[in-house]
């Protein structure tokens, strides 16, 4: 394979021969995308409506409209009993180039970051990009997959909680023990989103960190690409300054729709996804482990499992292909996750209804008793 | 001031205090803006309702809906009759991210990247984010403010054509002799508004360019987020890679609205609209050359007036908000566009409406003769 100067998503190479079967007319069960398939709320697609109508979309302050950045911080003080003030929090179109103004600013005014493999690859991907020193911190299945204060030798760790691939869920305690250590960029995307265990923000246990979130996840606007970032004061020029020479700004109309996300009913509603994640994720957890995939960690947040697959095969990226064309079951090969014994990894996700979810294990079940 | 670490706008400054004044009760003429004015047409904001009501906004593919990137692609053959292929379009949430991620591959690729000074800022601020090296190119008013083969020194240039914040256009055969010399990044986000003359595409001289182009000019889109690139075959892997870190993908509502934009009805109001242009550019061009500006490139295209304030002062920045705050009219301090003799020049835009122009340059003359 030819050298590109960041890594692809490999799930992009699963994506595709999948979608090259389903033009053959062959049925996949898609157990490799990340993005939740719930519809937004209605009071936000009303909002979005009437904005439309009402006014000419401009250019916004390259923070963000005020009103959001004000919701944003009502928002943290209701959800996790933290002080933030409107003029921390900076609207970004989508949590990615927040991640990236971020690990561009800690990288040049307090050094050098690690980031946890098995983790997100932009992580390391935007650090290649960025020419940033990045350092590696191996997380194992023994440890929950979890970053320790001991592993970090660097100023400055990318934290992920809950986390892609695994759903672990960081404790207040251990978010302290690793904030005392080194400066944290805690990437929150998946809040809102955990299974009868709290995910505490990074910011309960201290100020000096970054919060790196955004709509796409527990609010589902995925499409409409608007996140946010909750930064110490000190931070918040560079990072302006930054992100209004490489954005300008975020979408107009997503983050006037996004006010809709903090009406009453409207966080009641996406409250009561939650559960529908969580039957979910114990029918395909359960389902897995009967067929004798290993599940080292059980998810407690976001919408994977990451599951051992290594009684079944050496190589998971050989294995995802095989199982998308023998079961027609998308996966996400390991690989996509890092270094770190990913080879004998793949991710489900859980974006797809029971009814796949359950069609998706027989599939699987079939395949492996024939193999 | 403190050092940061890429350029904030300077206009910035001028739109705050603008905004302080406006609060307390004073009526601005706004000449700094460089964000167009007329509303888009009404099939775009007719297919975004449409859109919002039909489908739920998921992620699109990371270089944008296949559908879009076709019609982008006819657009092109249409207008310059050149031949793109649309996996040769990469669809980006406005053109700043693709030039960042541009100006990624070509430094790795291909070398050294040099820019006209004065020139957008974002130019110098992107390489200097991403520790590229650049290398300026002063560029003269009495060329015409534009780069010379001569000049090139790199592997690559970037151009603007027409420009911001002089409105020069490059004809073909500048463009060709640019093009034998270096590698050419194309800055035509502003191609569609000219007056009078054509402006040639690089791709009219050349298949080995890039192009960096967008919705948010001609088109009027600008907080809708969406742009697009013309690549070379050889560099779309890389550039589909960065981007889907970097973004992931662009907003998609906008993306589908856009679509709009290539109907024959919307492109005939989009054409009128240049007439508007036209007309304020000769009355607010013929009025400050009356009362005592000196002009010494008018602009052809664009929507800006780059003009020589030396006369009236040694300090453009200064001057920008004495004319703020005693006439107030906001104009863009030369500084925000380099360091080559920009303290001697400050840039009017005509981005708002005959009556408001006659207004503002009336406020100057006042304020000239009271000076």
């Amino acid at each position: 394979m030819e050298r590109l100067l960041v890594e692809p998503f490999y799930v992009m190479k699963v994506l595709e021969k999948a979608k090259e079967l389903e033009r053959k007319g062959r049925r996949i069960i898609h157990f490799e995308v990340g993005e939740p398939d719930l519809p937004v709320p209605e009071a936000v697609k009303r909002k979005a409506e009437e904005t439309l109508r009402k006014t000419e979309l401009r250019y916004t302050e390259a923070c963000g409209i005020p009103e959001l950045r004000e919701r944003i911080a009502d928002y943290y003080e209701k959800t996790y009993g933290v002080k933030v003030s409107p003029e921390q929090v900076i609207v970004t179109p989508g949590s990615s180039p927040g991640l990236l103004a971020v690990l561009k600013v800690v990288s040049e005014k307090l050094g050098r970051i690690s980031y946890p493999d098995p983790g997100y690859p932009c992580y390391k991907n935007m650090l290649k990009f960025l020419n940033a020193k990045g350092e590696v911190i191996n997380v194992e299945s023994e440890e929950g997959f979890k970053v320790t204060p001991e592993k970090i030798k660097t100023e400055a760790v990318i934290l992920n909680s809950p986390s892609n691939p695994v759903g672990t869920v960081y404790t207040e305690e251990e978010l302290k023990r690793i904030a005392d250590k080194a400066f944290v960029i805690s990437d929150e995307i998946y809040h809102g989103l955990t299974y009868g265990k709290r995910a505490p923000s990074i910011l309960e246990v201290t100020d000096n960190a970054v919060v790196v979130s955004g709509f796409s996840k527990f609010f589902l606007m995925t499409g409409w690409r608007v996140g946010w970032l909750i930064v110490p004061k000190e931070m918040v020029k560079d990072l302006a300054a930054i992100l209004q020479n490489l954005v300008i700004s975020a979408p107009t109309l997503s983050q006037v729709a996004a006010l809709a996300c903090f009406e009453e009913e409207c966080l009641r509603e996406l409250e009561a996804n939650v559960e529908t994640f969580k039957k979910r994720r114990d029918l395909m957890l359960s389902g897995l482990k009967e067929i004798g995939f290993k599940v080292p960690t059980s998810p407690d947040g976001a919408f994977y499992i990451f599951a051992d697959v290594s009684s079944f095969t050496e190589d998971s990226f050989r294995f995802s292909f095989e199982v998308l064309e023998k079961a027609g079951v998308a996966i996400t090969p390991g690989k996509d996750f890092g270094y770190n014994k990913t080879e004998r990894f793949v991710r489900f996700s859980f974006c797809t209804d029971e009814r796949n979810i359950e069609e998706g294990l027989e599939r699987l079940y079939t395949f492996l008793r024939q193999r």
